[in-house]
């Protein structure tokens, strides 16, 4: 016997009678606003080639650690699941490791993937049976057959999900041809980019000299020398801005930023180089450019990202056998308010910059990320981010920043996501999730209801634009 | 069209029918219980010259940077806001500033800054409508012709607001006039001081040299000796204490503390005197002077508060252009637990010793604070204070602190502030969310009701004269 | 005039009528699911030997420094309280403290003591009336009459209480006896033991050199030299799996783990034993020897719990008068991410080895510990620690662990305590305070009911039962 799928109209909802009224009149405004999605890691080539995907296994489960990893902490061997190793992918057919995840589906129990999978069982594939191993070859065929039809190409489902604006996330040194591809193809989706330099900053990234090579080779500029060094970040960040980016990413280790000066930074550059840094060097350098950056984006106006606090390939066994980016990059504790009083020593009083501030350490919220947001121009909060990217995490970054940060610090939604056909579901999650909050503060007294009706498209719309200069 | 003003009979209550009934119903019986303000920062020349103030800009917006850092994170300019310069007032017309303060008084949704501000708009000057740019000058005219009557001078306005008890804060390099004035006067009102020798002790404040100075002119004492630096303090603990002082103040950038030998003390004192000090010994010294402030508590009485972990001044633009208190203080994270050590091996176990602890790391409450004041006879904690002075920071101090050090080893509220006119409606707020959390252990059946009614008595009044011995 | 006590039968359910609703039926299909307690510290002489006890003061109150450290920090001389210095009882008449102990008993308001002490009173002593100054004396007398009925005796209570696994603590240089005398009893209650090795292991420890002395007269092994010490553990580990222990558990002050080589392992060892070590090394010592506890796991199967972050003894006068474990162990700021690696290298793949961690850092719970037991196979969480084991620490366990490990990385509930008699009432709030989470979740659609009812099973039974391998 199976069991039915079901998406209750007022999931996420309090279930207080006053205030789940009050969010569900909330979210009826909003629900159908377009999705605007700033920051994410889809691949372009999607949208480029609109090649139709092929089956559930490779669309859904391998490339989603956050799906893997929980099986992985239960003892299901990454093998099972049909996850590429770096020699390619294992023997594994892709039906079985399709088996062995649904049988475990289980213990995403309480989980938001759990939120987020159903919600593309039930609205993409139009599942009305919750997926377990009894279903697991009904779900595998089913959405096999589907992914074959038209409707279900990178492009149809761009357009069925509303999508008024995707951002991709590429490094300083790859190709932007996918994205020239899609501009030149007439279509009008609106699928940009972001510079992410931190394969060319980070010299502690095992890729780092090809990074920097293949850096040079792209701009032309002497990329070994500090002046060229800069100089092809400007070349590269007009590059992206050609194709539509209008933000950078940077995703370090800590938050600390550096202010040194001229010929300071010039001998820093020459022993990162030259190969003989020190790890204070590479943090150093790091710290150096996130202000280099800030400054590139006054002069360019692009939105500049920070995301620090993950400590990244924890499980060196799994880097060995796997890769990066495999469900082990385990955050660590992360301080903000030293760390960037230098960066704000030079840029802190832009009104024309924006600097957007993400955490992995909720203890930094109401401390020091809500204070530094609401006393700074420049600065702005992103929302709740990876683990935290849940109705509970959502929840403590309403709570612990709106009353120091107010809502118009921060920027809205990311969904921050390679999981293209969970994109819906999770710009869903959000939204009810900030409906639910705004209607305990308007059930409380503490908000009228028209300004939570103001502030619930402001945080669906406005303030992503706004703060993404869209 | 101007929207209504109303302030909810049972704002800040739950929403849950059972719970709401059982918060009226406690808060019913403290609401009008008068006002106890064991500590803030109001200006003593206010009740001893009973001048009336003018205008709503110089006294609403202008000294409370509660409200000026938001609009300077929006990127209001400060001058914009007639916000002073450290060379005198920009030439902004007040009443211009205050039109761009009300078009942007929406940036407050959701903060604690709202709550106050509507409740002094509608309580203490009789508002219906509600701040917007359209009522800016309805909003200014009207409080500027409130405040030219007698009933809005700074002695009315006391007695209205029922305040019992008044604790301002002075340096130990202060005048304590305004305090002799107040008591000279005749007038019945209970306004005092507190001892805040911080400009005496931090070799790091940029006035350190002058207030050293003053306090040798004070007290006539040779404060660059160890000795009569020592026998200053005791001379200007009896002064603040001959106007009714009952309380020290100590906001330090961490809670260290240290234990050091009279002979080590004396050599570490030279060195700052002496301008030959490292950081290390501006902050031993500063830990050194918490443990010696402790010893003279327990000879005189008077309680100690500590107030540790913000990170002074952090935007160096904003100091060097307009000073101090500009809302660019940010907290940091700070450790109690070994930091305090030093101390409580000399007065731990003081049993007429109290010493009450705040705190900006709410990381700290469970983990560290509540397990030390559930342990020592001496230490109290400090309510939620500066940034989590606000409905969810109050409501996350009771759920963190309760289990572990109880109700009684709290010390009701501090309003904290320069903003007089706010003090009645800081005290509601944290009246009704205290109330919110007894409804809450009621309805859950952790509490009996009657205890919950005696337990909100406490925390509104009993608590605070215990623990300040007032 | 005395006052009711009673035990509401909906206690700990949200008061939202829906959740409550919800919460009552999950909590009745679980409620008398019998105990499974496989993390405590109560003493196994007592079911050896089947001897009464005597008096409330010596039962309640002598041994529970939760109740104490509260009266202490309100001032109460534990002398008064009749609590054991170094040099035996205090003078003090026991009824007498029990008085004193009742008279204060509102200093309990709020915390999980009260809740735990007085379901004891009504559920496992029949009182109707409650505790305070006046029913001193009724429950001095009435406890001490029931003390001495045959249905108080430890193993009479033991089957009352529904134990169906009960585990003590016993250090690697104690004496097995009394559990080998409960196996030779033929009594059938299951009682068994865990293995705590950080007296052998921390040479910080005031006892270590008699403890290795003791270790090695037990082991008849070369205690001095490394691999005679390893063989001890081993030797140590093997008789406690013969009297049924099948976990370890580590209470080290940090989670610091290393991975050594044999060489250097023997060298520091070395400098151990031989008093020739820093700081530094002790601290090195116990981090290796967390890897070395966790290969032997892998060898013969035992689980491994550690627990770190609790500052011992940090009130150094109390400590001279009264010794260890007297409520004055106070956490500090603890880091996983970093510190566990090492041993992770070594282990962390191991599918058959189970490790449990805790944390007296609520910090760490979303941040570190969530993402390291849904990354790593041999990894779980334990239930929330000591200060955390009350309804608030567990309601932010399960907020803050359930939507990154999901519910299956955790292991159900310890109750931690060497107070016997409040077993049931702490296994009675869990599963209240598990029932309530689970009952939001449903209210809120984020799981269905059937699924909620699964995992209260599981979070009472199944899953404590697998991860202790029961």
């Amino acid at each position: 016997m199976t069991r039915p799928l079901v998406l209750h109209p007022d999931r996420l909802f309090p279930s207080d009678p006053t205030q789940r009224a009050i969010a569900r009149a909330l979210y009826a405004e909003i629900r159908d606003l377009p999705i605007v999605s700033p920051h994410g890691h889809t691949d372009p080539r999607w949208f480029a080639d609109d090649r139709p995907w092929t089956d559930a296994t490779s669309l859904l489960l391998q490339p989603d650690h956050y799906l893997y990893r929980m099986l992985h902490s239960q003892g299901v061997a990454l093998d099972a699941l049909a996850i590429p190793r770096r020699d390619g992918e294992p023997a594994t057919d892709r039906r079985a490791a399709w088996r062995v995840f649904a049988e475990h589906y289980h213990l995403f129990r309480g989980t938001p993937s759990r939120l987020w999978l159903d919600h593309v069982f039930a609205e993409v594939f139009g599942f009305d049976v919750a997926l377990e191993g009894a279903t697991a070859d009904l779900y595998f065929d089913t959405i096999g057959e589907k992914l074959a039809q038209p409707g279900y190409r990178p492009r149809a489902l761009f357009d069925r999900f509303r999508i008024d604006f995707l951002a991709t996330t590429e490094g300083a040194h790859d190709s932007l041809d996918p994205h020239r591809r899609i501009r030149a193809s007439g279509w009008p989706g609106r699928v940009t980019t972001t510079y992410r330099p931190d394969g060319v900053i980070d010299v502690e990234h095992e890729q780092f000299p090809d990074a920097l090579a293949r850096f040079a080779e792209l701009t032309g500029e002497d990329v070994y020398g500090w002046r060229g060094y800069l100089a092809a970040h400007r070349r590269r960040r007009a590059d992206f801005r050609a194709v539509g980016a209008t933000a950078t990413d940077h995703g370090h280790p800590t938050a600390q930023t550096a202010n040194l000066s001229p010929a300071e930074a010039e001998a820093l550059f020459a022993r990162i180089v030259g190969g003989r840094w020190t790890p204070e060097d590479a943090e150093l350098f790091r710290a150096q450019m996130l202000t280099e950056m800030a400054r590139m984006s006054v002069e360019d106006g692009m939105v500049m990202q920070i995301h620090p606090g993950s400590f990244r390939n924890h499980n060196a066994a799994l880097f060995a056998s796997h890769g990066r980016d495999r469900g082990a990059d385990i955050p660590v504790r992360t301080e903000y308010t030293r760390a960037l009083q230098p960066m704000l020593d030079v840029v802190g009083g832009e009104r024309d910059l924006t600097i957007i501030l993400f955490t992995l350490d909720e203890s930094s919220y109401a401390r020091e990320l809500a204070p530094l947001a609401g006393h700074y121009p420049c600065l702005r909060l992103g929302p709740a981010w990876w683990f935290h990217d849940s109705p509970e995490g959502m929840r403590r970054f309403r709570e612990m920043t709106t009353e120091t940060a107010g809502f118009y610090n921060t920027v809205g939604f990311n969904d921050d996501t390679r999981a293209f056909f969970s994109i819906p579901a999770r710009h869903d999650v959000a939204r009810r999730v900030d409906c639910a909050w705004l209607a305990r503060l308007v059930a409380e007294h503490r908000l009228e209801e028209w300004e939570a009706a103001d502030l619930a498209r402001e945080l669906t719309d406005g303030l992503v634009r706004r703060a993404y200069r869209l």
